[in-house]
Formats: structure tokens, sequence, C-alpha cells
């Protein structure tokens, strides 16, 4: 371990705590993962991204991390409303929509997507559909415990009953009798008892394709149960970490709270709670209806009509993190350029520090940026102070190489080994198509140096033989007062 | 549907047959996929890689194909032998071993070799943990049914009760009495009636890590099973191709087949079973125990004591399409330095037709050329045969490039339609790191040749000057007695 000072706030208490898990050592990590029936969309990006940089600095830390990121697959697609109950089941089961081709093909989109982005995979990727057994027995427990009921095929959570001796709303700290008195539901819409009351287990109607045996007839999990049920198979009844957007705390994970302990009585089933904050378009809230909402593949490729342009995985995965993960995330055009600016310098501070001429001694002092780069992730993953601290280390490497300043040996060595861990392992970024995009820009400076000697001195067969054979190759040039440039063919 | 006359060999009749799917422009596919509790090897590697290209013919006819391949996940894996069951269960969850942890890595792992193999995702990937209740459900069925019994908590498939009616060696053509009078197992080694009884469900020992509540108690399914299941649930009762190894026909295969009429009372579940040969190295079976099975990454980076050098995907792909499927495929270098000279030919064929001069006349016949092809393809998926009609084609395309042959307009727009089809769709090859290889060779050679004209007209400081620079961008340059050649300098 080399560090030990890490602190997180706590969404469970509303306080910055110290880091402390259930195991020294070894930490366990559940964040609740994509619904993988359409593509995700970027505020599922920023969450999972924000996460990796909390498994990767846990783990940079020296804990042995298990990181548990769900499937939502179980999805609850119907057959085509114009077809009868009758007609589907005439049809050959090769005829049928088979929602397990639409979770293949978005499951694939989605690893993708992540891998773009440079998001190292989870430790487990356990998928709701694979777990209905485990569902099923949780269930029956929480039945056994006398906090769910049957009606009509329908098992319900009876949040009233939990309420009377836990604190429901204890994540987000709600007022619950508010919460009761709320508007009532209209009647009739389902057999549950209470308004609060929520579904474990849910009865299939018929044109529900995806359902399974269960000891309440054929049905299908509610959502809120496969994440109770999976992140206890593989953490355990309690574990240190659970991550998820905070649209997700007021139900999703105050229901999920309930169920793992009206099933395993312990009171606190995870120790920290961390939620990511929502994204904004130019302060507006990102939204579909507004139509300011894109998908990551329109952010790279730049077709939505908000955007300028297109930004590579890495720019938005570097804009991201100039972010504190707690705090709304803008979407401009121009934060989006300048980050792309910025990304840019590092990367090539990150190159220069390689030749650093070292000297006697150091005008400034790395051991003290060193320290403030950790302490900046140390307070609750705060990657934006952590990248200005890196962003002076970058200045200082731009003076040494300008002669400007100066650095030993020892320190080059040390701030080398720190931005390399720090900005690589740690925060992820990563040079992107580096080695032959630079190559060749250094291929063609150096020929194109040659070329223009050869029209100065008015060789003009030379300059032309020049162009044709680059034109061959694959490259078009053009001359313009301030030199020639070039750009590939296609 | 642009083609009608595909036959492919069916080992069930031991006969090539006429593809007629049972549903028009159907097709259902099943390959048993690869166990993930470690490396895929090679020849699970040629088996996805032969039935990639089944998958993208048939839809290149116009089928719409649901291609379903498994991933075997439900591992043996048992807790370490030195920790009894008592320390085990007094261990927190997270301080245990994962068996879902190992499936992650190698699942990931299978993914990226075939992703750089280009082969495409099948159209559904289930797994076998997250099928436990179809598994059940089929045991109970197939118990019902009368076909199998339970005996201290593990359930057998009664072998000669089901043979009595039933063809049980109707994929092999065994002889069953042969099979039944063969050497007795040892008696008391399990509690099964026959000796080729075999377990749908079994009970799992104290040890055991992954384990599920069944009527019969906790214990998991038999690996026959899985496919049985899952063939069943995203394919139907009935379906068209199933594939896999050569190896998995006597026991494996046969069993599924057992399992799914046992069940569902249909006398034949797959109308074609396919099957891929085996792989030999230097002309010997190649096998772990005489130590010359190499990994696909062994082969990639050449890192097997019988390499002389690695292979790149492409290479490795094109190679395997050399030999028919239902042929076995022998590894040796000069085999696959022929194949990489090959590859590299066609790719450089694929590149020229581009810029084909046309004339006024063909000396070539193109429409027999592709007639050939499809037949090829039709015959079997002959990829062999195929590619050496794909071969004439680079031959006439370098003739005409040479001014050697000549080829009208139209013909040369069909040779590239069915080249770009036939190599890129069908059989799934592709340029490797094509764009900016090839440009940086463009580059280098023209300052390779500056800098030698340079030496010609002996101004040293030129070409030392070029020589410097090249090693700034990158490039180490190396002065032979045939000439400069440049090579990456890390």
């Amino acid at each position: 371990m080399i560090h030990h000072d890490l602190k997180l706030y706590n969404t469970l208490t509303r306080q910055t705590e110290k880091f402390v898990p259930l195991h020294p050592n070894l930490v366990g990590m559940y964040v609740c993962g994509p619904t993988v029936y359409s593509n995700a969309h970027l505020g599922n990006a920023r969450t999972f991204i924000s996460f990796d940089v909390v498994f990767r600095y846990l783990q940079h830390l020296g804990y042995k991390v298990r990181y548990v990121r769900n499937i939502t697959d179980a999805g609850h697609l119907e057959s085509d409303a114009d077809e009868g109950e009758d007609k589907i089941s005439r049809k050959a089961k090769i005829e049928q929509l088979e929602p397990m081709e639409i979770v293949q093909r978005y499951t694939i989109d989605f690893h993708q997507m992540m891998a773009s982005f440079n998001a190292l995979p989870p430790s487990i990727e356990p998928t709701a559909t694979g777990h209905i057994i485990e569902q099923i027995e949780m269930t029956k427990q929480i039945m056994a415990n006398g906090f769910a009921y049957e009606s009509n095929g329908t098992v319900y959570f009876d949040v009233e009953k939990f309420a009377k001796d836990n604190n429901y709303t204890a994540l987000t700290g709600r007022n619950l009798d508010d919460l009761l008195n709320g508007t009532r539901e209209l009647s009739g819409q389902d057999d549950k008892r209470g308004r609060l009351d929520f579904a474990l287990w849910i009865k299939a109607k018929p044109e529900h394709i995806m359902k399974w045996p269960s000891p309440w007839g054929e049905g299908f999990p509610g959502w809120h149960l496969e994440c109770s049920a999976m992140s206890r198979k593989y953490l355990g009844e309690q574990f240190d970490i659970h991550g998820g957007g905070m649209d997700l705390a007021p139900t999703h994970h105050t229901n999920e709270i309930a169920q793992n302990i009206a099933c395993t009585h312990h009171k606190t089933p995870v120790t920290y709670w961390m939620h990511t904050n929502m994204l904004t378009v130019n302060g507006q809230k990102m939204s579909k209806s507004l139509g300011n909402s894109f998908l990551p593949h329109e952010l790279f490729n730049g077709s939505h009509p908000l955007l300028d342009k297109g930004y590579s995985p890495m720019t938005v995965r570097f804009f991201m993190l100039q972010a504190h993960y707690r705090s709304t995330l803008d979407f401009s055009n121009e934060a989006l350029q300048a980050a792309e600016k910025g990304f840019a310098r590092l990367m090539n501070a990150m190159k220069l520090i390689e030749h650093l001429k070292v000297g006697v001694s150091s005008t400034s002092n790395v051991q003290v940026l060193r320290e403030n780069i950790y302490a900046a992730l140390d307070d609750d993953f705060n990657t934006p102070i952590a990248l200005s601290h890196i962003f002076e280390a970058t200045r200082i490497i731009n003076s040494v190489n300008d002669g400007k300043e100066s650095i030993t040996h020892e320190d080059k060595e040390l701030l080398k080994k720190t931005l390399y861990e720090i900005v690589y392992q740690v925060l992820g970024l990563k040079e992107e198509n580096a080695v032959n995009t630079d190559k060749i820009d250094g291929l063609m400076n150096m020929i194109l140096e040659v070329r223009n000697e050869a029209k100065t001195r008015k060789d003009f067969s030379t300059s032309d033989l020049i162009r044709d054979k680059l034109k061959e190759i694959g490259f078009d040039i053009k001359d313009g007062k301030e030199g020639s440039k070039y750009s590939l063919i296609n």
C-alpha cells in the first residue's frame, strides 16, 4: 500500500469520510450498469468513467478490488402489439422477436464505447437474466422474513412494514410521511397494498417475451432486485462501495438497501454510497425532450446539430475528468474545444519529458507537486484539482524544455514516474493513434522542407516530382502563402 | 436471395446434401462455443473462423441467420484443496475465489481474439450459468418422459432405455453394442445404472463453488445439457444447422441429440450437423502433451519454440481458409510463410484493381471466374478452391496492370464487385493497419531515394542530415550492399 489517506463523500451520511474497507486491503465495489435495450447515453458514460477512475485509483493505492458492474438485460419487451397471443404461439421460434438478439447488439456497442474511452472492464459483469434463481431465492427469503407478500402472481415489498423498524429513506433523508401522503395513485392499477410498495417479482402477461417459472407462476424479476441479488452473490452481504448515477438514489438504491436489510438483517449492507451528478448542455439539463441530448458516437463524429465538430474519446474523457464527479458537467463547444487543446498540451508534455535536459538544480519543487496531485485524488477523487496540478507540471516541462527553468535528474525521474502513473494508469488517458500519425507528420515535414528548398532555388521539376510522388502515396499538397500543407487523400 | 445452390456435408447422413432451411429465408445455427476457464486454443479458433465463413456466406446469399454460440462458464472449479469446508465458510465472500472473475477474464480474451480474426459476433451468445432454470426444466421434462432417473442427488440420462426406440449413435454410426460391451468402468465410481448413462444434473460436493438449488438439491448442470437447453430456447425444438469441432460428435453432440429427442419427441432436432477437423503441426497431431500446441497469441508474436516468427491474425485466417474445414490443417513455418506471401499478394491485387486501365476487350472470362468462386463456396463452403479461383483473379489483375492482358470496364467492375464481396464480406479478410504502414513505407522509400542520390554525388552532409532527422522521427537506417533499409526504433 503506497498511500493511506483516502476520503470519500458518502451519500448515506452526507459527509466526506475516511475510507476504511471492511477487510484489510480488499475492496468490494458495485456499480449499477447499463440497460442494453438501446444505446448507452452520455450520462451512463460519465458515471462509468468516474468509477473507472475510482477502480484505477484504489488499485494504484494497492487495494485488491473486486469491481462488479451489472448488465440489465431482463427487458420489458413485449411482442408486436398487433399480434395476438395465438398468432405468436403459432409462429416458429426463429420467426419471433428475440430480446437476446437486441441484448447482444447493445452489449457489444456498450463494450466498444467503454473500450474507446479506455475504461477497464469490471472484475465481474453479471447479467440480470443470468441470476433469476438468485432473485427468486432472495424474494423467498424476504417473504419468509415477513417483508413481502404475493398478490395475484406478483410479489410486492411491504415498505410501510419495513419502515416501522428501519429508516427506509436513509439514503436521501427524505421525509417518509411526505412520500406516503403524496398524491395517491389511481386505484385498480395493481394489487399492491401500500403506494410505496414495489414489485420483487412480476407476473408475466401473455405478450411478455422474457419470463421464467417461479413459485408464484411465470414472471420476471423487478428491476431493483437484480442489483441486490448480484451484489450480495459476488461481494457478500456487506461490502464497501456502491455507486451509480444520482438519479438512482431516491428509488432504485433506496429499494436496494431495503431489500438487502429485509433479506439479511444487516443494518448497513453497504458502507459508502457514491453518486455521480448529471449532465447539462449549454447550461440546460440534457434531456431527450429538449433535443439537446447526444449519444457518445454523435459526440465523437460531431453529427449532432448542437456540435461544431467531433471530439475524440480521449478528449471527452479528459473533458469529463475536468469536472468533479459530484458536480454537474456542462457540455459546450467552447469547453470541449478547450479540453481538446488542453489534452493535446498534456500529451505533448508527456512526450517532451523523455528528452528534457537535466541540470544541477531544480527551479520547481517536484515533491510538493506530487503530493498535491495525490492530495487531490485522496480528497474524494478530485480529478479537476489533480489536473490543475498536472498542468503546473506541463508548464514546468515546457519551461525546462525552453531553457527557462532547470530540473535535476532525480526530479525529472520523479516527475516522469508521477505523471506516467497518474495520467496513464489512474486517469486512464492515452495518446490516440500516436505512433503512426506522429511519424507520418515527421516524415511529411521533412519532405516538404526539401521541396521548399527546391522551390526556393527555382528547381520546379524536383518540387513537382515530389508533389506527384506524394499524390501516388496518398497525400495532397496545397501551397499557400504561409507555406505548404498536406492532407490525406480520401 | 442471390443464389440457391448451396450444398453441405451432413455428418448425420454422411452425405453432401442440398441446403433447405426449415423456414424459407431463415436459418437457425448453433455452434458449441468456448469454455472460458483458460485461453481459447487454436482448434477453437479454427472452428469459429470456419463457422464465421458459414454465417457470412449464408447472409451474403440473402438468408436471415440467427447464429447462437454459447459460452461455457459453469466450470467445475473447486476451492483450494488445502482448505476445509469450514475454513471456506468462515471466509468473507470477497476473500474467496470467485469463478466469475476467471470467466470475465477469459471471455474478454476470447472476444479480443475473435475480433483480431475479424470474426463477426454471433447473434446471441448465451451463457450456461445464465440458463440454469432452462436446464432444470429440461431435466424435469426428460424425467417426466421416462428417460432419466435421480440417484443420490444426481440425475442421469438412461441411454439404454432411450436406445430401445431411438438410434442413440445416429450421428457417428458407431455400433451401440460395442460401446455397451466395452471395458466396464470401476464400480462404485458413481450411482448410475448403465455405463453409457450421463449426468443431466450433478449433486454439488461441499467444496464445489458454483451451485444452484434444484428439485434434487444443490447442484449444477451436466455439460451436455446446456447446449440442448440453449439451442432449443433461441432456435426452437427443430433448427437447421448445428456445428462444432469433430471431437464433439461421439459424446457431446450424440448426447445433445438424445436429450432433445427425449425432451421434445422430435426425431430430428437438427437437420444438418457440421463438424470441423483437427489441427496438426508438422504432420503430428497438435496436443499439449506433445509440446507442439501453441496458443493464438503465441502464433501472433512468434514466441513458441516451434515458430520461426510471428504471423498476423489475417495471415492465420487466410492460412486456415486455404484448407477445407473438414480436412486436417497442418501448421508449419513453411506453410505459414507461404500464406503470408499469398495474403500480401491478394491484398496488393485488391488495391491494384481500383487503378486498372480498361480496354475494349477482355482477355479473360470474368463471368466464368465469378461462377467458379460461387460454385466452390456452394460446394460445402470449399474455401481452398474458392481461393484458387481468387488467385486466378489476382493473376489477371497483375497481367492487366503490366499491360500484358486487357479488361473491359464492365468486366473490371464485375471482378471488383466479386472480389470485394467474397474476399472482404464472405471470407472476412481485411488489410491490416493498411493506411498508415503503406503511407509510411511510401514516404520512407521516397526519402531513402533522395538520400541515395545525395550519396551518389558524394554529398554526405545531406545524406547524414537525412539519417539524423529520420532518427529523431523514430526510424533507424541501415546502409548495406543492397541499398538502405529502415526500421522503427523501439
